[in-house]
């Protein structure tokens, strides 16, 4: 049995069926709110499907919802269509379930042996697999940034503070190494000091790459003056831009700073920035920078 | 002032000058011992040059030997020049050090600049450029693998175990990714499970990475059954093999029991395999595989 083809024709008009409200289906994080709310302020309805355990009960309160768990593929599409949905956001923070953590329901069931396959790869591979999985059930996926482009890093700083020529120079390697990594399908993030590379995210996550950025500084593993260092998150290349963006906020800023990094790099415009202004507040009191920076046409090294 | 190239005329032909005692350059580990029995069962003496807080005192007492401090390059080319060596080996685990922690000696303070500028960029960039160092003061730089040949992992399995088809397939994925990252300077290791990427090593080191992917899988943040996943280890292609060469050991194997992998792949004749017996013998005790791969001719993928 051959995998379906994403068909390209099914070409997403953001803003396009109005009238039916859109479904979120939300994770962790504070990003789904923030999407909803964006949606709403321009009058379309939403309807919040919460990921038990992940999405934050009192936020999802908020909203016209259901709950649903991982792996009900089938009450999910019977509570979308009841909701009225055609429109559909994934959106929020997931840990990458165990294949036999799952809890199938019928539908799901039927489609195992594509699903298992799913879980052979990397989180690309899983993401935009399920992501097909929701297209061919009828339903439009969206990206989170294109119902919301407002939760998107812009070009520029984001606070006060600026990077300097090493710092950029640092991004520029950090930049094209997340681009060489691409096809492997592995993490979002890098972290290159004095153009060094001190740290490659994989499965651990940001946060748990700073801290051991933080272990290995305190340690004096590295040894490496404090406020030398960027971290750098992009999307990788070939990425289902429309399941999964990578994520800054507060907690990455007071992160960067115990790792004793002198800021942060994103690609303007390809990186969601949860709670922006709270983030440029812990940047600024913190001293560190958090720039976007577009990509360049053909920006190969 | 330009840094001077790396002469390609000078091609260390191991075995010649076999007159003079070879000087080998201790760091940590059980390595540097290895080489120098080996060098001395092919008739050659040996003088260690021994890193003080890296080398071991007693096994270093077994040589004619002399203690050096990192940064002391008079020191060292005086001792060297004393003991009559021309040809110099570098062997042994090593920290790199901070800049500011270098005890500088004078020789070592009129290279300051150009040191400096080593410190600007990842492991081989700098040690690379130390080894260029030693050649301009008149040593011959060699390989230690190249005066022991019999330190690095042959073709095949070490032990009694031997990698499925899917390890295999990991395994692939793993040394193309080694590969694809050779031009940024950042680890030699990585670990694929089911074909994701769930650790990339930068400065934490391959026994770091291996203990945060036991604590990912203990703590159910990478779900996945025991006994799924490969540790790769290849050098990085243009990486200078006279100075470092990827290492494991029983440690090593040991380290990927507990982090619940499957077995252990290096590229055969360019990792060394420290401890062999008690390495093979670990393998056989955990139930895990270490296997060597000859890169293919035109092996990209």
């Amino acid at each position: 049995m051959a995998m379906a083809e994403y068909s390209a024709e099914v070409s997403p008009v953001p803003g396009a069926d109005r009238g039916s409200p859109l479904a979120l289906i939300c994770g962790g994080g504070s990003v789904p709110y923030a999407v909803a709310d964006a949606v709403l302020r321009t009058g379309r309805p939403v309807f919040l499907l919460a990921i038990r355990h992940w999405a934050d009960p009192a936020a999802v309160a908020r909203y016209p919802h259901a709950w649903v768990a991982i792996g009900q593929l089938g009450r999910f599409l019977r509570l979308a269509r009841e909701a009225g949905c055609r429109d559909l956001v994934c959106v929020g923070t997931l840990t990458r379930p165990a294949f036999r953590d799952l809890r199938l329901d019928w539908t799901t069931v039927r489609m195992l042996p594509r699903i298992y396959r799913l879980f052979r790869g990397g989180d690309d591979h899983l993401l935009s697999g399920v992501g097909r999985l929701f297209e061919e059930m009828g339903f439009r996926l969206l990206g989170a940034h294109e119902v919301a482009p407002e939760i998107l890093a812009p070009s520029g700083t984001l606070g006060r503070f600026v990077p300097s020529p090493r710092d950029l120079d640092d991004a520029a390697l950090g930049l094209a190494l997340v681009e060489a990594m691409g096809p492997f399908d592995v993490g979002q993030g890098v972290i290159v000091a004095n153009r060094r590379v001190l740290a490659v995210e994989a499965a651990e996550g940001t946060d748990a790459m700073l801290m051991r950025l933080a272990d290995l500084r305190q340690s004096g593993r590295v040894a490496l003056e404090p406020g030398i260092g960027v971290l750098v998150k992009a999307p990788k290349p070939q990425q289902e831009r429309r399941m999964d963006l990578p994520t800054i906020g507060p907690a990455t800023v007071e992160a960067a700073a115990r790792a004793g990094l002198a800021g942060i790099v994103v690609r303007a415009g390809e990186v969601i920035v949860a709670e922006a202004e709270a983030a440029a507040a812990a940047a600024d009191r913190l001293g560190l920078f958090v720039a976007g920076i577009p990509e360049e046409p053909d920006a190969n090294r």
